[in-house]
Protein backbone atom coordinates (compact mmCIF):
# COMPACT_ATOMS: atom_id res chain seq x y z
CA UNK A 1 0.00 0.00 0.00
CA UNK A 2 1.19 3.37 -0.34
CA UNK A 3 0.96 6.57 1.82
CA UNK A 4 1.97 9.85 1.66
CA UNK A 5 2.65 11.55 4.95
CA UNK A 6 2.27 15.43 5.27
CA UNK A 7 4.71 17.07 7.79
CA UNK A 8 4.05 20.75 8.39
CA UNK A 9 5.38 22.95 10.76
CA UNK A 10 3.11 23.68 13.84
CA UNK A 11 1.05 27.61 13.67
CA UNK A 12 3.00 29.76 15.75
CA UNK A 13 6.19 28.05 14.88
CA UNK A 14 8.68 30.73 12.54
CA UNK A 15 9.89 29.15 8.83
CA UNK A 16 12.98 30.73 8.00
CA UNK A 17 13.53 28.86 5.39
CA UNK A 18 9.45 29.69 3.95
CA UNK A 19 10.72 33.45 5.00
CA UNK A 20 13.92 33.29 2.50
CA UNK A 21 11.78 31.28 -0.21
CA UNK A 22 9.04 34.29 -0.05
CA UNK A 23 12.17 37.39 0.24
CA UNK A 24 13.12 35.73 -2.99
CA UNK A 25 9.76 35.12 -4.94
CA UNK A 26 9.16 38.93 -3.71
CA UNK A 27 12.80 39.82 -5.89
CA UNK A 28 11.57 38.24 -8.49
CA UNK A 29 8.52 40.40 -8.92
CA UNK A 30 6.47 37.98 -7.13
CA UNK A 31 5.20 40.87 -4.97
CA UNK A 32 1.60 38.93 -4.65
CA UNK A 33 3.08 36.02 -3.24
CA UNK A 34 3.42 36.13 0.80
CA UNK A 35 3.18 33.60 3.79
CA UNK A 36 5.23 30.83 2.14
CA UNK A 37 5.35 28.07 4.80
CA UNK A 38 7.68 25.02 3.31
CA UNK A 39 7.00 21.27 4.63
CA UNK A 40 7.35 17.92 3.80
CA UNK A 41 5.91 15.06 1.64
CA UNK A 42 6.95 11.86 1.98
CA UNK A 43 5.46 9.15 0.11
CA UNK A 44 6.11 5.53 1.46
CA UNK A 45 5.29 2.23 0.30
CA UNK A 46 4.41 -0.59 3.21
CA UNK A 47 4.01 -4.13 2.72
CA UNK A 48 1.25 -4.51 5.22
CA UNK A 49 -2.57 -5.50 3.66
CA UNK A 50 -4.27 -4.33 6.42
CA UNK A 51 -4.59 -0.41 6.30
CA UNK A 52 -5.25 0.08 10.19
CA UNK A 53 -2.38 -1.72 10.84
CA UNK A 54 -0.45 0.16 8.20
CA UNK A 55 -1.32 3.37 9.49
CA UNK A 56 -0.67 2.32 12.63
CA UNK A 57 3.11 1.48 11.80
CA UNK A 58 3.35 4.96 9.88
CA UNK A 59 1.65 6.91 12.64
CA UNK A 60 4.27 5.13 15.03
CA UNK A 61 6.94 5.82 12.53
CA UNK A 62 6.17 9.46 11.88
CA UNK A 63 6.33 10.42 15.64
CA UNK A 64 9.76 8.80 15.77
CA UNK A 65 11.43 10.01 13.05
CA UNK A 66 9.66 11.43 9.94
CA UNK A 67 8.33 14.07 11.62
CA UNK A 68 9.87 16.25 15.32
CA UNK A 69 6.11 15.84 17.05
CA UNK A 70 7.11 19.13 19.14
CA UNK A 71 7.09 21.66 15.84
CA UNK A 72 5.53 19.90 13.62
CA UNK A 73 2.27 18.50 12.76
CA UNK A 74 1.59 15.34 10.25
CA UNK A 75 -0.92 14.24 8.59
CA UNK A 76 -1.27 10.08 6.81
CA UNK A 77 -3.30 9.27 4.03
CA UNK A 78 -3.54 6.78 1.54
CA UNK A 79 -2.32 7.51 -1.88
CA UNK A 80 -4.77 7.75 -4.90
CA UNK B 1 -6.73 32.69 -1.71
CA UNK B 2 -4.09 29.84 -0.49
CA UNK B 3 -2.76 27.45 -2.14
CA UNK B 4 -0.58 24.14 -1.88
CA UNK B 5 2.19 23.51 -4.26
CA UNK B 6 3.53 19.77 -4.09
CA UNK B 7 6.88 19.37 -5.17
CA UNK B 8 8.26 15.59 -5.89
CA UNK B 9 11.31 14.33 -7.86
CA UNK B 10 10.33 13.40 -10.84
CA UNK B 11 10.05 9.05 -11.73
CA UNK B 12 13.81 7.55 -12.22
CA UNK B 13 15.41 10.15 -10.58
CA UNK B 14 17.59 8.86 -7.50
CA UNK B 15 16.19 10.14 -4.00
CA UNK B 16 19.33 9.65 -1.49
CA UNK B 17 17.27 11.46 1.40
CA UNK B 18 14.31 9.24 0.99
CA UNK B 19 17.19 6.44 0.69
CA UNK B 20 18.96 7.40 4.56
CA UNK B 21 15.18 7.75 6.23
CA UNK B 22 14.25 4.56 4.94
CA UNK B 23 17.44 2.56 6.15
CA UNK B 24 17.13 4.62 9.35
CA UNK B 25 13.69 3.35 9.56
CA UNK B 26 14.68 0.00 9.27
CA UNK B 27 17.00 -0.06 11.72
CA UNK B 28 14.17 1.36 14.29
CA UNK B 29 12.30 -1.90 13.14
CA UNK B 30 10.04 -0.53 10.37
CA UNK B 31 11.29 -3.10 7.98
CA UNK B 32 8.09 -3.10 6.29
CA UNK B 33 8.28 0.31 5.06
CA UNK B 34 10.13 1.33 1.69
CA UNK B 35 10.19 3.11 -1.25
CA UNK B 36 10.33 6.25 0.78
CA UNK B 37 10.78 9.56 -1.49
CA UNK B 38 10.94 13.02 -0.01
CA UNK B 39 9.13 15.67 -1.33
CA UNK B 40 8.25 19.53 -0.68
CA UNK B 41 4.81 20.88 0.47
CA UNK B 42 4.56 24.82 -0.14
CA UNK B 43 1.88 26.37 1.32
CA UNK B 44 1.60 29.72 0.15
CA UNK B 45 -0.78 32.80 0.57
CA UNK B 46 -1.33 34.80 -2.51
CA UNK B 47 -3.25 38.38 -3.22
CA UNK B 48 -5.04 37.89 -5.90
CA UNK B 49 -9.08 37.20 -6.03
CA UNK B 50 -8.79 35.63 -9.59
CA UNK B 51 -7.93 31.81 -9.39
CA UNK B 52 -6.78 31.29 -13.11
CA UNK B 53 -4.55 34.35 -12.88
CA UNK B 54 -3.29 33.08 -8.81
CA UNK B 55 -2.59 30.00 -10.64
CA UNK B 56 -0.84 31.25 -13.24
CA UNK B 57 1.73 33.29 -11.50
CA UNK B 58 2.21 30.31 -9.33
CA UNK B 59 2.86 28.10 -12.30
CA UNK B 60 5.54 30.78 -13.36
CA UNK B 61 7.38 31.16 -9.53
CA UNK B 62 7.02 27.37 -9.22
CA UNK B 63 8.90 27.01 -12.67
CA UNK B 64 11.69 29.59 -11.55
CA UNK B 65 12.18 29.23 -7.96
CA UNK B 66 10.12 26.82 -6.13
CA UNK B 67 10.42 23.57 -7.87
CA UNK B 68 13.68 22.41 -10.27
CA UNK B 69 11.71 21.40 -13.70
CA UNK B 70 14.81 19.27 -14.75
CA UNK B 71 14.34 16.74 -11.80
CA UNK B 72 11.10 17.88 -10.17
CA UNK B 73 7.48 17.82 -10.84
CA UNK B 74 5.49 20.35 -9.80
CA UNK B 75 1.33 19.94 -8.61
CA UNK B 76 -0.53 23.57 -7.71
CA UNK B 77 -3.84 22.91 -5.75
CA UNK B 78 -6.14 25.50 -4.15
CA UNK B 79 -6.23 24.72 0.32
CA UNK B 80 -9.30 23.63 1.55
Amino acid sequence: MKFVIKVRLKKGILDPQGKTVNQALHHLGYEQIRDVRIGKLIEVEIDESDPRKARQILEEASQKLLANPVIEDFEIQPEE
